[in-house]
C-alpha cells in the first residue's frame, strides 16, 4: 500500500468500520451487503469488461450479456427483498444504467399496481420471463410504427433509449392498465378514483433518487480524496519536500465540503427510503395522511440533491487536475451516468416548483392552474423525441404492442393537497407537522431584524442554532416569495401569469427549504450516535456543511438579519478552521463509504493508493497502442511531406 | 424556417447584422471571417463527417486526415495571419481540438522565440514541413523510451494525448533551446538574462483562452436559445396552447444571464487580443512596463472566465431537457472540448492564486517562495502521467528525439514584479494605473460602512454606479484577505503557511477582482456604440450581467456595505424585469453571433429552427439501428427465455 495511504489510515481518530456500520444502518446490514456484493464482484461469469476501449454497440452488447445473466443470477442465489435486487443489479453492472433498467424498475412494477387481474394474467408472467421487455414511451407524433434507438449521448452508452414513431395506429382498449383509471368501449375516459393512487412509482424512484445522489458524490469524493492524498506537487515551503496536494487549503476547500454533503446526503436517503416504506405502511393501513409531504418532499429533494451531487463530481474530477479528464479516473463515468438525474423523473425546476407551490400557495381547493412546466411534460428518461401529446388519444385500436399506462394526464392536476394547505393554516394559526412545521413561527421569527438589535451568535459550535439560522432563511425566502406573488397578482392579469413572474423567488424559496430538511436531518443523525469518537467527527462534518452553506449564501442571511457582518466573518473563519480539522480524519471518511475498487472503478481512487503504475498499464491497453504507428500517420502526414 | 424563430426575428429592436459588425470589430472584419469561413466550409475535400457515430480510432484517423488537408490548404490559400490561420483551422475541424494543435500553436512559435540560430536551421523548416511534428511533454520518471496514447478520455477523442517514459536515456545538450537560458559542456546551468523573455507564449495562450469561453458559451447560448423558442410545453394559461419555453420566467433565468456573460466575455476577450498586441508591440520597443499587469490579468481572466463559461454551457445544457444529452444537440460536445481550458495552460485556482499575489502581496523583493500548487506543477494540456522531476536533469544524452524548452524550472519565481510592487505603492499613497488603479482609493472607500449611513441607491440603471460597486466589493475583498494573511502570520512560523492558511480569502478576492474588471470593460464597451438600438439592447444586457452578479453575490455588496437590505430586494426585483427586457430581442442577440449550421453542429441550435424532423433523420443514422433487432437479443436474451 501507497506510503502516504498507510500513514493517514493509523492516525484517524475514529474506527472506519464502525462509521461504515453507521452509514448502512447497522453491522448486520453492513455483512449482508457485502455478501451480495461477493456474489457479483466474484462471480466469473459477471466479470467486468474495460468498457472504456469498447466502441458503444460492443458495450451494449457487455451490457445485454450481463443484464441476461443477472436475472438468472438472482433467481439462483434466491434474492427476493427488492432493495437486495438492487444492489446486486448495481453491483453487477459496477453502478452503470443498464438495458433493462426500465423493465425491472419501471415496467413490472407498473403492472403489478395499476393492472386488472385479467391484464396481470396476460402480461406480468410473460415479462417477468422476458418474453415480453417494457420500456417507457412518454410521448409521440404522427400515425405504422417505427422504432429504433435514439443515437449517441452523454453517457449511458449502455442503453438503448428508443424512439417509437406511431402513423394510423389504434391500440386495443385492453392494453390500457384499467385497474384505476378505465376508457369504455365508447371512449369515454374514466378517471381513478383517487389520484393518490397513482403517486407510488414516482415518489419511490424520487426517494431512491435521492439515495443515488448521496451515492455518486460519495464515490467521486473517495476517488479524489484518496488521490489528494497519494499526488504530492510543489512546495509549500522553500527547500521542503513536496506536499500532499490535500495540505493546499484551496485543495480542501474543493473537497471537503462536498465530503460533508455526501455525509449528508446519505443520512437523507436513509432517511427517505425509510419515510417511504413507513407511509407505504400508513396506506395499507388506509391513512394518506402524511403523503403529501412525501410527495412534497421527494419532489424538491430529488432536485436539490441531485444538483449538488452532479457539480459536485464535476468539482472532484477538476480537482484531480489533468488525470481528472482521464476515463482512468472513474470520474466523467460517474458524471455522465448521474447528471441525467437532473432531467428525468421530474425535471429539477420543475420540482422546485412543486415544492414551491405546497409551501407556499393559499387558495386550497380554488388553485387548479397546470404547474409551471407542469410534470405532465417533463422527461422521465431520453425517450422523449415529439411534442407530447396525450397518448390516450391512441387507445381502441389494432395494435398490440403498446401497453398504456393511464396516468399521464391527471397527474399535473393532483399535487400536495396537503402541503398546499400548509401556509393557509399556519396563516390562520393552525399547527402544522413535520417538516413545514417550522411556518407555524411564520408570524412571530421570519420579520426582518435590524441588524444591531441582534446578540452574536456566541458559539457556532451550536447545532441547533446552525438548525435554527436554516429554518429561518427558508421561512423568509417562502414569506418572500408568497409577498412577491402577491405583488405580481395585483399587476397582472391572472394567478398563473402572476405565479409565472414569482417563479425564480419560489424555485429560491424551495432550495432554502430543502436545504433546511438537509441541515436538519444531519443534526437528528448527530443526536442518535453513541461512539465519542464518531460523534466527534461527523460534527465536525455537520458543521463545515452548515457554516460553509451559510458562507457561500451569506446574502441570504444577513438579508433577513439572521446573523450581522461581524458573524458573517466568523463563519468565514469558522470554516477555513474546520478545513484543517477534517484534514487528519480525511482519508478515513471515505473508507468508511466502503467502496470495493471494482465498484469505484478508479485508477486514481485505488485503495492501495498505487496510482501511477496503474494508470500506465491502463493505458497500454488503449486500441491506438495497439500499433507501433498509427495508420493514420501513414495515410495522410507521409504523402504530405513530400508535397510541401 | 420555423414559424416561431421567423417571429421572433422579424420583431427584434435591432439590427442583427450591425450586432454582428461590432463584435467583429467592424463591417470589414465581419467580411473577411466570412470568406474565410466559406473556404473551409464549401471546401469538397474538408467536408465534414458527423463523428458522432464513429469510434475513437476512426475519430482519430478523420481528424489527421483533415489536419493533412488544412496545412496544404492554408498554404494554397496563402492565408498568413495567424488569427486568419486559427480561423481557417477552427472552422476546418468545427472548434474541435486537432491533432497538430500543439505542433502548429506551441511547437513553432518556440522554436522561434527561443531555439539559437543554429537550433532554427536545423529544427524550424523540417518542422514547418511536417518531418519533425513536435508535442509537449511536461513531466517524466524513471529511465528506454516508451511512447504511446494515455487513452480514452473526456472528451478529445480527435487528439492523441500521449505519455512518454525515458529509461536510461540521455539527450544532447544541443536540443535544450539555448537562445536565452543554456547548459554549459560541465551541466552548469544559466539563467535566462531576463525572465520576460520567457513570458510570450503563455500570456498569448492565456488571452487567447478568454476569447474561446466567449466562444464556446456563445454558441452554447445560440443552441439553447433559438431550442427553446422553438419548443413548446405544458401551458401558462388553462386551456391556452402551449408556450415556447422561452417564456417561464424560470427558463429565462437559466438562460439570459449566460447570454449577457457571452456578450460580456466577447468584449472582454477582444480587449485581451488587442492589450495583447499593444504590450507585444511596446516590448519590441524595449518597453516591459505593462508586462506584469498582462501577466495578472491573462492569469485572473483566464481562470474567471473559463470556470463560469465551463458550468455555463451545462446549464444550457441541462436548459434543454432531455435532448441536452443527446449528442445531436452539440452540447455535449462544446463542454468536453471546453472544459480542459479549466485545468490546462495554468490550473484555475493557481491562476487566481497568481492573481492574487499581484494584487495584494506587500514585501516587494523579499518574497521568494514559490506559488502555492506552482504553476510549474500545473498541467499544460493532457500529457502528465508522473510525478515532476526536471527534464533538465536528462540533459547531455545521446537521445536526439527531444528538445528541451528551458523555462519551466525558472518560471515560479518570476512573477508579476510589478503587480506585486501595487498593494505596496497603495498604501504608501503612490498613484497605480490600469485595471488596479482602485487599489489607489483602499484607504478611503473600503471600510464597511453603517448600512443606515448610507444613502440608497437611487436608480439601478447608472452604469457608472454598477461598476463603483463591483470596484468597492472587489477593494473590499483584497482587503480582508491581506488583513487575514497578516492575522495568520500572527500565528504561524513562516509566511508560506500563513499564505496557505488564507489561501481561499485570496482566491476569493482574485475572482472579485476580475468580475470588477469584467463588468468594467462591458461598461466601457457600451460608451463606445453609436447605432441607438444596440446601445438600448446592450445596456440591457449589461445591467442583466451586473445585478444578476450582485443578486447572486449579495453578501458581498452587503457585508461590505455597499448596498443595504432595501437595495438587494430592488436589486432581486429589477434581474425579473430585466429578463422580460431581453425576451424579445433573445433569438436576435444568438443570431448575432452569427455561428453557422456547420459550426454548431446542433440539431436542435439549426437556424432553421426544423428540430425535430432533423433530430429523427440523425437518429436513424445510428450504428444500433442498422439492423432490425440487435445481435445482442438473440445472443444473450432469446436463449434465456425458454431457461426461465
Amino acid at each position: 500500500m501507497n506510503a502516504d495511504l498507510r500513514r493517514e489510515r493509523e492516525s484517524a481518530s475514529f474506527h472506519t468500520e464502525r462509521l461504515t456500520h453507521l452509514l448502512d444502518g447497522g453491522p448486520e446490514k453492513t455483512r449482508r451487503r457485502r455478501e451480495i456484493e461477493t456474489l457479483a464482484l466474484n462471480d466469473p461469469e459477471l466479470q467486468h469488461k474495460e468498457v472504456n476501449f469498447l466502441t458503444c454497440s460492443e458495450r451494449y452488447d457487455v451490457a445485454v450479456k450481463k443484464s441476461s445473466l443477472m436475472v438468472r443470477k438472482i433467481q439462483e442465489h434466491a434474492i427476493s427483498n427488492p432493495e437486495e435486487i438492487m444492489s446486486f443489479k448495481r453491483y453487477v453492472h459496477r453502478g452503470r444504467p443498464e438495458p433493462l433498467d426500465l423493465h425491472l424498475g419501471m415496467f413490472l412494477p407498473t403492472i403489478l399496481n395499476q393492472a386488472t387481474p385479467e391484464q396481470q394474467d396476460r402480461f406480468f408472467i410473460p415479462a417477468w420471463n422476458l418474453q415480453i421487455i417494457g420500456t417507457y414511451a412518454q410521448t409521440e407524433m404522427g400515425h405504422g410504427v417505427v422504432v429504433g434507438d435514439i443515437g449517441p449521448k452523454f453517457g449511458f452508452d449502455d442503453v438503448d433509449n428508443g424512439f417509437l414513431k406511431l402513423e394510423n395506429v389504434r391500440v386495443p382498449r385492453e392494453n390500457m392498465l384499467m385497474r384505476y383509471a378505465k376508457v369504455l368501449p365508447d371512449g369515454t375516459y374514466m378517471k381513478p378514483p383517487s389520484d393518490k393512487l397513482t403517486y407510488g412509482t414516482m415518489v419511490f424512484i424520487r426517494s431512491m433518487i435521492v439515495g443515488e445522489s448521496a451515492r455518486a458524490l460519495s464515490q467521486a469524493c473517495t476517488i479524489a480524496i484518496r488521490y489528494s492524498a497519494v499526488r504530492h506537487q510543489s512546495e509549500l515551503k522553500p527547500g521542503a519536500p513536496e506536499p500532499q496536494i490535500l495540505d493546499y487549503q484551496t485543495q480542501q476547500y474543493k473537497l471537503f465540503p462536498l465530503l460533508a454533503t455526501a455525509y449528508a446526503f446519505c443520512f437523507v436517503g436513509n432517511f427517505m427510503r425509510d419515510m417511504y416504506h413507513r407511509i407505504t405502511g400508513d396506506m395499507n393501513d388506509g391513512d394518506y395522511s402524511q403523503l403529501p409531504e412525501l410527495h412534497s418532499l421527494s419532489a424538491g429533494l430529488k432536485a436539490f440533491t441531485t444538483w449538488v451531487a452532479s457539480t459536485g463530481i464535476e468539482e472532484c474530477r477538476m480537482a484531480c487536475g489533468g488525470h481528472g479528464y482521464s476515463r482512468c479516473s472513474g470520474l466523467p463515468d460517474i458524471y455522465v451516468t448521474f447528471t441525467p438525474t437532473c432531467t428525468y423523473e421530474g425535471e429539477n425546476t420543475v420540482m422546485m416548483l412543486q415544492t414551491a407551490r405546497s409551501l407556499s400557495l393559499s387558495g386550497c381547493g380554488k388553485w387548479q392552474m397546470a404547474s409551471t412546466l407542469s410534470e405532465r411534460g417533463t422527461t422521465p428518461s431520453l425517450v422523449m423525441w415529439w411534442p407530447r401529446k396525450s397518448i390516450c388519444s391512441q387507445l381502441n385500436s389494432h395494435f398490440a404492442g403498446l401497453i398504456v399506462r393511464p396516468d399521464c394526464a391527471s397527474r399535473a392536476k393532483s399535487q400536495q393537497r396537503y402541503l398546499f394547505k400548509s401556509y393557509t393554516r399556519a396563516k390562520s394559526g393552525q399547527r402544522l407537522s413535520g417538516t413545514v412545521s417550522y411556518l407555524n413561527d411564520l408570524c412571530n421569527h421570519i420579520q426582518p431584524q435590524q441588524v444591531a438589535g441582534r446578540p452574536p451568535l456566541a458559539n457556532l459550535d451550536n447545532v441547533t442554532r446552525l438548525v435554527e439560522a436554516y429554518k429561518l432563511r427558508a421561512a423568509n425566502l417562502v414569506e418572500g416569495a408568497v409577498q412577491s406573488y402577491h405583488v405580481e397578482l395585483g399587476c397582472r392579469i391572472n394567478k398563473e401569469e402572476a405565479w409565472n413572474s414569482t417563479a425564480i423567488d419560489l424555485v429560491r424559496a424551495s432550495g432554502a427549504h430543502c436545504h433546511y430538511v438537509v441541515v436538519k436531518l444531519f443534526a437528528a443523525k448527530l443526536s442518535e450516535i453513541t461512539d465519542g469518537s464518531i460523534h466527534n467527527v461527523l460534527c465536525t462534518l455537520f458543521r463545515l456543511y452548515a457554516l460553509h452553506g451559510i458562507s457561500k449564501n451569506s446574502g441570504d442571511f444577513l438579508h433577513a438579519g439572521i446573523f450581522n457582518d461581524h458573524q458573517i466573518s466568523q463563519v468565514h473563519q469558522c470554516v477555513k478552521e474546520l478545513l484543517a480539522a477534517v484534514r487528519p480524519n480525511a482519508v478515513a471518511l471515505v473508507d468508511a463509504f466502503d467502496y470495493p475498487d471494482a465498484i469505484l472503478s478508479s485508477v486514481l481512487g485505488r485503495y492501495d493508493g498505487n496510482v501511477y503504475e496503474h494508470m500506465f498499464e491502463w493505458a497500454k491497453r488503449s486500441p491506438l497502442n495497439q500499433n507501433e504507428v498509427h495508420e493514420s500517420f501513414h495515410k495522410y502526414l507521409k504523402p504530405l511531406q513530400s508535397k510541401l
